[in-house]
């Protein structure tokens, strides 16, 4: 580890009074007032480089058990706190990655530790139902009270699941079953239907670049890595072209407009030599960002004219269907994001992160481009996968933790607490790697 | 309701009190000694029919959002306890079918109540972590002194994943991973292989009246029932048949060797023939004992012959592999089973509950046939469909919940708490009922 990066991780970790002290090196000279909560930190705080001692040592333990080959550190969860993850090691870094985005409001955030030690609870966390045969009294209202206050407009029913793969491979089946039904026209199968449904012929239509699972009839419909797919028997089933859009997006409008009608067209015409392969499309699957594949966008009227090319539909079931415990949980979460505004804020800080990420790609045209983002949901290619590799490494060493998505693109995904002044904390560290490596 | 169906609901469940006065028209004369926990109720409550008018209004609000149709009834799971589920009306009723066998110390067990309550717990329920890349600092003591004390002998390496269908969809994966890498040489991959990785060619080896899962790569190997797989793309894997044994087995031990033989030598067959497809057998797979399918047995020898037919092998990943606070949940339902010498109980009920099965079928030959089981987890068939679906029904009127499984038979789930007093409750019922039947 240069010398530079010491000084970052050992010294300009002490805070927000360091940088101003010392405003000609850093990125951001004013300091964004901290208005977060009690319980979080309020900085990075680096002890050996990560993994440090403790996790190589109890990865070196679980590689015993089973592969530990993506284990990044092992995590002290007790000590977390919002926005900062705090490893084995002592190790407090900010967390701008947020476990693949999947801790909301942060770390221990204290409005879920009061719905855990509040004793009307527990049973829902020894008990675990099953969902689809014997619900809890207070199922229907924490539905209507929790997911179906944020469904999209239009959508007012919901099934709830226990994962993103179960959730989606279940979303197929019921295309296939709508799909179906339709053409017998009727929901109650022929002995003939029940005794001849082996191999069925409809295909689900995905874009390339997608990421929807690991699961195999998700996976048939994941191309972000051959990786994920490779010695895994697949379907046959076609693959349309997600719009590559060039950045800055109001300098590029008429190419980009002309590359979503092509992808648009492309995907008509799969859908029509499916049909003649008799394998028809029974449904679409697509992404509204394209995360894992690396971060790819299209516009609001992409999604608009291919919601018309697709116009779209109940045999789901399995013993858990989701999980009553994650239900009061999600209340909780749904709450915390409407009593702290936190919609409102994420625009604010959203719009702080990708400044500083327009101002740095200007600056270093050469390391980075195509800045893209909504709210807080961000992303930035760096010009080589081995340049981007080695930033998000040496961030990390220096206290903040960035995750990476598609060949080239680091993606931004903090919690929903994650305020401006977190955004300058990220910056700073980003900032002084980005100069150090010029 | 008939009215011996009144008398049995409303009065016979009035405990062992009742059992001794009126010996002459119940199953049991002897009342077994109750020695059950403080926290688990003594018997069966009725108030209602099942489900009663509250279920019934709550399940018409629940079909404004979601598909009602497999509702059994809305359960009060904080007022459960024990073997005893409590429905929103009021009925209390002895279960014996436990959440298709998910309870595995009865409801509220106060070991589990004390895991939530405990202060040093709460992270682990309001932080989930991404466990493949950062998992928490005691992730490998806990899979050490949990799981992997009760794994089967030689197998010193655990996985773990969300659910049952998640871990089955990648023990495919790695089957065909294992397979691959072997035909390779390497479990390195050339670009070649990467670039070509769109339809592997390889298959795994199901069983005919097999479950081991909903999603699409399980539900490729699932054939309980046509109604699971019917509109579904499926895969074209071999199917071999699982043994059809004829009870009670010391009766036909000649045909059911010779049954077992023939379905060893037709798995043989497929295999050869489905390397001949092109479409190699990577792995097999298949349930101790078929749950769905109709609670089919084979024997000892049988899965030794196959595992010297399928002589057996890490691309897994997914964001949680599982969930930290069942982790912490299933290391103390161990504690228990062993403090409780749960093991060694079980036995001991399993005995009483197939020595009564028999004891019926002896009895109601035309009703019932077929009672098998190993510990508590017993089945018995019924004459027919219709028949066994109303002795279902009407068990649950009078505080009993059963479960059905296959064509015709009924399966028993009784949580590890089930004893023999509880077994005792069960046949009273049961007993009653057929008699009325006749």
């Amino acid at each position: 580890m240069p010398s530079r990066h010491v000084w970052i991780g050992r010294k300009a970790m002490c805070g927000e009074a360091h940088a101003h002290r010392c405003k000609s090196c850093r990125y951001v000279s004013k300091a964004a007032v901290n208005t977060q909560a009690d319980y979080d930190y309020d900085r990075p705080l680096m002890k050996t480089q990560v993994p440090g001692p403790r996790s190589k040592e109890l990865t070196k333990q679980m590689g015993q058990i089973q592969n530990n080959t993506a284990i990044n550190f092992f995590c002290n969860y007790e000590e977390s706190r919002g926005n900062f993850l705090v490893d084995v090691d002592g190790n407090r870094m900010l967390d701008v990655y947020t476990q693949i985005a999947s801790i909301p409001i942060g770390y221990n955030h204290p409005a879920l530790l009061k719905v855990v030690s509040d004793p009307n609870n527990a049973s829902a966390f020894v008990n675990r139902p099953a969902l689809g045969i014997l619900p809890p009294e207070s199922f229907v209202d924490k539905l209507t009270e929790g997911l179906l206050t944020v469904a999209p407009k239009g959508l007012n029913r919901v099934q709830n699941m226990a994962c993103g793969s179960c959730s989606n491979e279940n979303a197929y089946k019921a295309m296939f079953i709508w799909y179906r039904n339709k053409e017998r026209g009727t929901s109650i199968p022929s002995d003939a239907d029940l005794s001849s449904c082996m191999i069925n012929q409809l295909s689900i239509l995905s874009f390339s670049g997608a990421f929807h699972g690991r699961t195999m009839g998700c996976l048939a419909t994941t191309h972000s890595k051959p990786i994920h797919k490779l010695d895994v028997p697949s379907f046959d089933w076609p693959i349309a072209p997600f719009p590559r859009l060039q950045y800055p997006l109001d300098e590029h409008v008429r190419e980009n407009a002309q590359e979503e009608a092509r992808c648009l067209e492309e995907t008509e015409d799969l859908i029509v030599k499916w049909r003649h392969k008799g394998m028809p499309v029974a449904g679409v699957v697509i992404e509204p960002i394209q995360a894992e594949g690396g971060d790819n966008h299209a516009s609001a009227a992409f999604f608009i004219s291919l919601r018309k090319i697709a116009s779209k539909p109940y045999r789901i079931f399995n013993t858990w269907m989701g999980d009553p415990s994650k239900n009061l949980l999600l209340a909780e979460v749904l709450n915390v994001i409407r009593q702290e505004n936190l919609l409102a804020e994420v625009t604010r800080t959203g719009k702080a992160l990708l400044g500083g990420l327009y101002e740095l790609q200007a600056k270093y045209p050469n390391l980075l481009s195509r800045a893209r983002g909504q709210g807080t949901f961000c992303a930035i290619d760096v010009c080589k996968a081995s340049v981007r590799d080695k930033l998000i490494l040496q961030a990390r060493d220096n206290g903040v933790i960035l995750g990476g998505c598609g060949d080239l693109s680091i993606r931004f995904r903090p919690a929903l607490i994650f305020k401006e002044h977190h955004v300058h904390m990220f910056l700073n560290v980003f900032s002084d790697l980005l100069a150090a490596h010029k």
